[in-house]
């Protein structure tokens, strides 16, 4: 097939006529499957077992420092967990304190923290301010939009590249205003294109010259051990943030998040949040008061298990072996469906949870919706974009990691037809 | 030893100097003692091990409804964890929602959410508005009133009793201010007197009448299974608030807490809170985007350790055999020491984790302090009332959990000795 636009009007129509039918019938096989969210898979999942024995009535339930796990102590978890977090963030474990079971939680209690009460270097409470702003890279990750979401704070979206955010935009708006107070960041395998920032990127974050004293960088590091599917055999790298900041003396400029939960469980791991100590000990004047500590067994579940980077590096190979064959599946057959149509462009990353879609101008809402109406569940259209609006209405985040390879194969061909057929009823 | 009351000037000085010589003997001891917090003692967290085991790599890691507690899922926690969450406040799974291992985490959440975006019933975001008041009952837990120091909330002491708050003061303030949003209440063997509340008292909340609609009873029902140490063969009863509140149609104005924190791990534990469908609602717009839910896999734990509330009893029946020793020994100390003369009074409670323990009014931070010199670390004087202000610096919380009884012995005997150093200071 050539490109949809060397097509006569009679052409498109037939061929669209053709592809309904191929779409009614693939209704009828009542598909029911699921590729909306980065969820790992139950074969990924069970890489990880072992945590589950790490620590059980047998063990010593003994920290390094004495601390005795499952009493009170240790509001900032267990130091050797905070040093494996910290090298998952090449951070030293005194820059690094634990949260619960989810980074998200941690980057909520930070902007809570800030619109209750205020971060060094600014003027009070968010919530006392007339307008507050953050930049958000699009497409990005739809949760860190519904948490400023939550506060009413004003998104403002910022184009990625395949270096990152517009580092050229995001300078002008941090100077300029000192409303804008923050700044969304997954910088490896950014959700959902799975680009890396470039050195040149994080250097230029290091040097950012914001307006407002307590504007921030929240840098969500989710995927910074994920090296799942390079097919080329290469891997990301990403400039360490802190380091940068610090050459400038700007290392309270950021918070950094990291978790477990595609490393071992998305229900069940560890999440921490790094940063300098005046904003460690502005995060724990709230910690101190809003919990006893989280779980420190878990802690020490985590620790017995990985063990070190080296550990957690050999564990992610363990994913890798499962992920790229998923990831293969999926590009080989969006190239083969749809790379000659001229309709659509996708990533194609070495790592994280996601690969980026998009489809002609003003079609994504009608894909999705189709998919839907055959039983393939995408996550929603809009979702990467603030507020959940996209202006093109044409990005797509597609999630490989859930279904198993028949499923996937079969949710793959029915995304591409549905990507055809809206692809058509736009053209026609 | 006759009441200090009866002594002249000049034995008053006589027995003050020959403890003082006691006292400086005690110092040379070098005691490292803490009896400042309610801390579980390493024999309790060891009846709890199994809990340890109760999923591990060979068990099944599904939930009564086939979710994959180690996957992403389930955001309000597992069906059967709700269900003995429930079982332990006595109310259906549908009104109880999971947090992590801390239910002040899940206090603090509410208190947050109320002060960034209302509660359902009241004017708009706490953080608006000029004065928000809680009441709060004295003594009572610091931890409480560090959560509503922490957002500006003026705290209104009202007295104890041993039925409960004073509820005629209650009442009154409830009704005559709307600035007043929130009562903090240990219902079950309080913290710090052990004092439970009546059935009057608690069928007076449910009757509440405040001036203000996001009035809520924040209900923290942390010792509601914990009848530790009864001498006399009885458990407290504490009447359902929420049935109280359903029968006047006022459900809405409680949010009800608990954990395990004292039923298995300090450290490693799960909570809950309860509520209302409305305030349940008004939670879940806030968890929904906090987190990605909480710890299943230590949820179903739990639940495979504890099965039910029957259990449950059984369990801290073998928390009973460990604590009632200690309560006794710290009475009968209290008793034997100081019940002659005249100079303090302290709770003997059936359950919970304290004793609430007067001395004579000024005297509290100086048996501290005299503690504190010679190596037994109390909960600090104040620690009780809001803002750490005892008006009449006579009430002091005795935590006699952690020690082992041979520690426990000589901890108390020092702070008798400092009880009657201090009062004899305070006389002469």
């Amino acid at each position: 097939m050539a490109e949809y636009k060397s097509l006569s009007p009679q052409q498109l129509r037939r061929e669209l006529e053709a592809l309904r039918q191929q779409y009614e019938a693939a209704q009828k096989k009542g598909l029911r499957l699921d590729m909306s969210r980065g969820k790992p898979g139950v074969t990924q999942l069970a890489l990880s077992l072992g945590a589950l024995d790490a620590v059980g009535s047998a063990s010593s339930l003994k920290a390094e420092d004495g601390t005795n796990v499952c009493n009170y102590g240790a509001p900032l978890g267990l130091y050797e967990a905070r040093r494996l977090m910290g090298e998952i963030l090449e951070l030293p474990p005194e820059q690094v304190i634990m949260g619960g079971n989810s980074s998200l939680n941690l980057m909520f209690d930070c902007v809570s923290q800030a619109y209750t009460h205020g971060l060094p270097g600014g003027k009070g409470p968010w919530c006392r301010q007339e307008t507050v702003k953050f930049l958000c890279p699009v497409p990005g990750y739809d949760r860190h939009f519904a948490v400023t979401g939550h506060f009413g704070i004003e998104m403002i979206p910022v184009p990625m590249t395949e270096s990152g955010p517009d580092m050229d935009v995001v300078e002008k708006l941090v100077a300029g205003d000192d409303a804008v107070k923050g700044i969304w960041c997954v910088p490896k395998y950014s959700n959902p294109t799975g680009y890396t920032y470039s050195d040149e990127t994080v250097r230029r974050f290091g040097a950012l010259s914001p307006a407002a004293g307590d504007f921030r960088i929240y840098w969500d590091n989710a995927y910074a051990v994920h090296h799942l599917y390079a097919t080329d055999g290469k891997k990301d790298t990403l400039l360490n943030l802190m380091e940068e900041l610090e050459k400038t003396g700007r290392e309270d400029m950021a918070f950094l998040f990291t978790s477990t939960s595609k490393i071992t469980f998305s229900g069940a791991g560890i999440a921490a949040v790094a940063a300098s100590k005046t904003n460690i000990d502005c995060l724990n004047r709230r910690f101190a008061l809003q919990t006893i500590g989280h779980d420190k067994v878990n802690q020490l579940r985590h620790v017995r298990f990985l063990r070190d980077i080296t550990g957690i590096e050999a564990h992610m190979k363990r994913h890798e072996a499962l992920l790229r064959p998923k990831f293969e599946l999926v590009v080989r057959a969006l190239s083969r469906e749809l790379g000659p149509l001229g309709i659509a462009s996708w990533t194609n990353p070495r790592g994280g949870y996601f690969i980026s879609f998009d489809t002609l101008p003003g079609c994504a809402k009608r894909v999705i919706a189709l998919c839907g109406k055959a039983g393939v569940t995408m996550t929603p259209a809009g979702a990467t974009f603030p507020l959940g609006q996209d202006p093109e209405d044409k990005n797509v985040r597609i999630a490989p990691t859930f279904p198993d390879m028949e499923e996937l194969r079969e949710a793959t061909d029915l995304f591409c037809l549905c990507v055809k057929v809206a692809s058509l009823e736009k053209l026609t």
